[in-house]
């Protein structure tokens, strides 16, 4: 109920009565006036004067999930969406969740992550207030095989919709971090679960560092943020929602085509992996020239030990001359 | 100090006095007194006398926690066995397990599943004492991309396991079912949990119809059993114990290696799908002659459409004049 209250007020913005309200919404005026007291509680400031009815003070949308979902304009991405002040690790919770049958589009977004993970059980520090981190549950009809393409997705899509924010022009390290000026700005950890030939589902949890002012001395060289790169601060709710509006429409073209094809030579254009030459962190590693991505969005190089050609589907890779 | 006990009288065949057994256990006559009676209240028949001690009547393995844990021969498969009288699905006891953190081994067998699946969804029906229903948790150090070996590796090792125990001969339709006379005798189930570059563990889940005595209808042309193809039953003790050896000693193999190629030429020799005539049912199913598999143990087949060769890395596969 307050929620409609919030959005009719915001939409208006201006005084509108009680008994307008009620009228619109179908209820009584003291159920109104709960809704009220239930939004001022939580933090919305209304204005109340006799005779002419409420007006919502704060206009600026706010990180929570009522704002979030009320600013959404995408059909599946992020609906439901599920707020936390805190909690462990948003992925952590979109796997309880789908676990319990949640379905595609369900969103985990975290204030503040208490046990944050990265890739291969690394830390991922996501301290309150700077960051959006967030995990969405995705029940895609492809083979396991292909489920690396979901990272791809959605790290292309982060980094459009950074673009479309802030004007800013990232680049993707394969496959799926996020840089700029050589500095990560985004970081994707994507977990499945599935059995051999089918998926039961995919969730990329993103990571990115849109207000941080500052980090420790040891990421100083690795880590940037939004901020940090712009001179100025970053609407989270805005890029949120922008991301799912990238993912939404990347994910649509994904599903139609069967493929990654659609999206490949977008990705391509902002992909700094390509034609660098890297380190392949395997069982034995080696050094390698990357001639190419394939249409499964896979590697391919050239080794510098013997001159041949090679397929790189997943593991650590990193460019020369970067620190991340 | 009940199993040490059993074990004790076990090997020794004959009697043992509650004075020896206490000596070499290093306990009190009255703990051992205590061991015996937990023994007889789960069951064992001990018979006690006089001047002489204790005596275990009935020698043949029961299919038991216990006893199976007693006969298994090997370091890591099978260690700790969880024995479930009863449960929903081995499957879901193992994740859960793996999820709280259990050692790469372990294993969970029930006498009966109430909510066994099969892939894709489907039900395993797993009476009450007819068969082996069992699930493994491994944690290898692949790409996830590469799991599906792991599928293999359990279809070949139980399929060592039946001709080692009984001399018959099944054959392993592509990628694990295991047939004789072209019906399914064991069906296997593997599950995943990874990130894109690691996987967390992988739960092949194995079914064996033993002892069945029947089927319903509808399964007489595609399912049997040990049972009814021996014309005798089949010690389910024996069974297990061989699975997990032969998984072991194949794992071991697959880990050293880093690849399917020492296990390629065993899997081949008894792959019914090769050189077959199969029917691939992908996102546009078509029907295709297989030729070969790959070092990855995919399906390299000819396209009866377009005369084009092509991969088949998952999915389903059916093979023309079978019906399971």
């Amino acid at each position: 109920m307050e929620d409609i209250i919030l959005e009719l007020l915001r939409q208006e913005g201006d005084f509108l009565s009680g008994e307008e309200i009620g009228k619109r919404l179908h209820v009584s005026r003291s159920a109104v006036w709960k809704g009220i007291r239930k939004l001022r509680e939580e933090g919305y400031e209304i204005q109340a004067v006799t005779n002419k009815g409420y007006c919502l003070v704060e206009q600026e949308a706010r990180y929570n999930g009522k704002d979030l979902t009320a600013a959404l304009k995408t059909e599946k991405m992020g609906r439901p969406l599920y707020f936390y002040e805190e909690t462990d690790s948003t992925n952590a919770c979109i796997r309880r969740l789908a676990q319990e049958g949640a379905p595609e589009g369900t969103l985990a977004v975290a204030d503040v992550q208490t046990a944050g993970r990265g890739r291969r059980g690394r830390a991922w520090t996501s301290p309150k207030g700077s960051g959006i981190w967030m995990s969405l549950l995705l029940r895609p009809n492809i083979p396991p095989a292909k489920a690396s393409l979901i990272t791809l997705l959605s790290g292309l899509s982060v980094c459009k919709a950074i673009e479309r924010v802030t004007g800013l022009r990232p680049q993707i390290k394969w496959p799926n971090d996020i840089l700029l000026n050589g500095k990560k700005i985004v970081g994707i950890l994507t977990e499945m679960e599935c059995e051999m030939s089918d998926i039961y589902f995919v969730v990329p949890g993103i990571g990115i560092n849109v207000n941080t002012e500052s980090f420790p001395e040891e990421l100083q060289q690795k880590a940037t943020s939004l901020r940090l790169e712009l001179g100025h601060e970053v609407s989270r709710n805005d890029l949120l929602c922008a991301c799912m509006e990238e993912i939404e429409s990347h994910y649509a073209k994904f599903e139609a085509a069967g493929s990654f094809l659609p999206l490949l030579e977008d990705y391509r254009k902002r992909c700094i992996t390509l034609g660098a030459t890297v380190r392949v962190l395997d069982r034995e590693p080696f050094t390698a020239d990357v001639l190419d991505l394939t249409d499964d969005g896979e590697l391919l190089v050239r080794r510098a030990d013997n001159g041949k050609e090679q397929v790189v589907f997943s593991g650590e890779v990193s460019i020369r001359g970067l620190q991340v």
